[in-house]
């Protein structure tokens, strides 16, 4: 069957109705036989979630050639895992998710839905790419980028991914400037400085809004942070191990083991 | 000011009732001034979630000599980071978080509810180490260990971790055997096989529970499943940046720009 198009599992984390999501099913439909399983509503901020407590469902939305789509009410990180066991029943060839509004360059790796489903790829040793948009506006501009995406993805299943590695892509927000190119780049330092609006309620209990400013600490020239500002895409080989090996080395020092010892 | 006493953050994802972190208290209690911020029910399985669209709320429990106690309606990292920006308006000196209730050793650490509170401590540069026991039951025994948490909370304040670096702390479930020894390790490969268990309601709709079995996918003496499997606690440095440095150099094979190039 090395004739057969490749299988392509397409999910998100803003739901199955999000404008990102359309876009990437259009982008992607003549590389393969797609199968989308997206969370019926927005999953924004649920990280690596998987529901564990409550009855996952899954609703068949479209069957056409080479399409199936569904949507669950489970995490982006559900849709993968019942997408791959329950609705497809093998693994797919690559797995593509997003197109997330808002950027997931940085520290914003750990917040995201649209990473986590990928992450999750990553361990099962699926190819596996999240896109990202660097614009939060509902009225993003999602034109422009179409040809790079294809790209990437292309390369993807040309190519594979090492076990245990996937690709973190972030997306200039354009309006009517061309993208410069791709940039192959690590992941920037940075982090959120929130500030929780305090308020009180009618019953005079007092509740926090999170809201916060991102703060690049990174000065790099090689980052995600510095090719999105510089109108690059940003594809960040991000892998599922997190052990520091330096760091490994710096603990030889420590004092552990003294009460261990007899 | 340097005679006070090191202000630490505790947290989990158990809950503030559950009895891990009533035992992690119980053995900071002595190093250091106490504030605890943990979720006022389990928030297991939320990974690195956020709470962006619904009001946190804070209860302070407890207030006494260096020692305050805060239940919040949101997950780990909403604790962490109210904890730092609301309640103590200042970084802690060290940020421990569980004992979970399960191990998080593995890719658990990506899925993981306590590490995500430990990854945001990291993030913030804040010294921060995440306490796991490899024990799911509820009657869970949390006694043997306590010296060796202490031990290692005091070297990490003592000698402090590298920006963008926590630990990974995960201790076997001992069943009346003694612990053998501190491990510094690596992460082990691994991945949960799901099980899906298909139900059908009194509506004749199908729903699904998540159910699975963890699979060791590594062969090496030198991970925390190793280490774990033969009686020691096994601690992994681990780091907030997930850049596959390796990969970057393959991805210069790969024809990319081809479309970008004019």
């Amino acid at each position: 069957m090395s004739l057969a198009k490749p299988l392509i599992l397409i999910t998100n984390d803003d739901g199955i109705n999000a404008p990102g999501i359309r876009k990437l099913i259009e982008i992607m439909r003549p590389l393969g036989r797609l199968v989308v399983v997206a969370p019926d509503k927005s999953q924004s901020g649920m990280g690596h979630a998987i529901t564990v407590t409550s009855p996952l469902r899954v609703s068949k939305l479209t069957e056409d050639i080479d399409y199936l789509e569904y949507s669950c009410n489970g995490t982006p990180v559900d849709c993968v895992k019942l997408g791959m066991r329950v609705i497809m029943r093998q693994k797919p060839d690559l797995l593509v998710s997003g197109i997330n509004h808002g950027s997931n360059a940085s520290v914003n790796v750990l917040y995201s839905g649209t990473m986590a489903a990928v992450l999750e790829g990553a361990i099962e040793s699926v190819p596996s790419i999240g896109f990202s948009l660097n614009d939060y506006s509902p009225k993003a501009n999602f034109e422009g980028f179409e040809e790079y995406i294809k790209e990437i993805a292309s390369e993807a299943l040309r190519n594979g991914l090492p076990s245990g590695t996937c690709l973190n892509v972030n997306i200039p927000a354009l309006n009517g400037t061309p993208v410069k190119g791709i940039k192959v780049v690590r992941q920037g330092a940075g982090f959120w400085e929130e500030a929780y609006e305090e308020r009180i309620d009618p019953f005079n209990r007092h509740y926090y809004w999170i809201t916060g400013v991102f703060k690049n600490n990174d000065n790099g020239r090689d980052t995600d942070l510095w090719a999105l500002k510089n109108n690059y895409i940003a594809v960040v080989p991000t892998q599922i191990d997190l052990t520091s090996f330096e760091t490994i080395h710096l603990l030889q020092n420590w004092k552990l083991n003294r009460k261990g010892k007899k």
